[in-house]
């Protein structure tokens, strides 16, 4: 299928419907009616419907959709059919909890090389990944291939490494650090913003506390 | 100011303005043009003094806004002007990235206690704060304040988790774990959902990658 008939705000749903499915699949479930995935997904029947309806041929009426079917299309979608060779930039605590991360294997997400500048970290095996040092980290990549790098350091020296990365030809970044990155227009950035994470809920909370007590909770 | 005159849209936004002038205000920035906001921030002009114009009377005609009343205003909008209680669940390394979220501080977050289930982390510091049982909980929520709960732990357990939370009162939840918590309305609930991040990232990865080929790279 055509990705350019699917529109953005689709695609932006596209993971979690990944995930629903992959769940359903685990539970053993081989087809789901658009009003069972709705009442899961806590989303309109008829969003389901019109979003899925963009993959064409998969619902079926009176048989709902074939969840296996959904899923690898979803999949290939997403890009997740193929392997994409992963290095970590950053060996602390957030580098190993992503290092760690259980889901990768299975959609094609392969942990291939971490590094660090600390001298206590380097040596130091991850998952079974030994942390390299990071100043081989040019070496590293004309030797290997690196599809995509996790930025898991404090922002000054994200910036400097996320130049490294691009000049080594990285065209694709995760990044957690406490910054918007400043690359090239065809370098993709998936950014993980947790302090703004962390500030929504903040004003969530407040909001919600505010709301108590003008019911008199 | 009444914050309902504040489109969810501009609020949804106001995280990352936060973090903008909370970076100009440690470089000695006392005030800033729209213009400059927008350059520095890579969004429209006009979207910074519309979003901005929502709190009414920070812009002045000639002279651009005031970093540090700005700044105030958002923070106070933010919820982040008062003490927010956190406790974490889970002692693993996300858990401990998080314990020590350097920004926490300066934002009103204090981190009260973390919990646990492993006999190997329990009575373990983490920056200062000794790892709890998590079977000590309810005893724990039942003496002590607590506004947020930060969510680590594996997605069966933290369903679990969460529903013990919110029976000791808990009403607001950072949740790190793989799957949709579902919990009363009047909890409010962010998800990082780390696994949807990185498909995205692949989905975006995958469709550069094809714009390259077409284009005989």
């Amino acid at each position: 299928m055509n990705d350019i008939s699917v529109s953005k705000e689709v695609i932006r749903r596209l993971p979690r419907y990944y995930r629903y499915l992959e769940e359903l699949k685990g539970e053993g479930v081989t087809r789901i009616s658009s009003r069972e995935l709705s009442d899961r997904m806590r989303v309109t029947d008829s969003q389901i419907r019109q979003d899925l309806n963009c993959f064409g041929g998969f619902g079926r009426t009176g048989y709902g959709y074939n969840v296996e079917e959904l899923y690898e299309e979803i999949g290939k979608i997403l890009g997740l059919d193929r392997i994409k060779h992963i290095i970590l930039i950053g060996a602390g605590h957030l580098g190993q909890a992503l290092a760690n991360y259980t889901n990768y294997r299975r959609r094609g997400f392969c942990i291939e090389a971490i590094f660090d500048r600390d001298p206590e970290k380097i040596g130091m095996k991850v998952y079974g990944i030994e942390v390299q040092d990071i100043a081989g980290l040019e070496a590293y990549l004309s030797t290997h291939e690196a599809d995509i790098a996790t930025i898991t350091i404090p922002k000054e020296e994200a910036r400097i490494v996320a130049k490294r990365l691009v000049s080594c030809g990285i065209k694709a970044i995760w990044n957690f650090a406490h910054t918007d990155l400043e690359l090239p227009e065809d370098v993709v950035v998936e950014n993980v913003h947790l302090s703004e994470s962390l500030m929504s809920l903040s004003y969530k909370a407040k909001e919600q506390r505010k709301k108590r007590e003008e019911s008199g909770q």
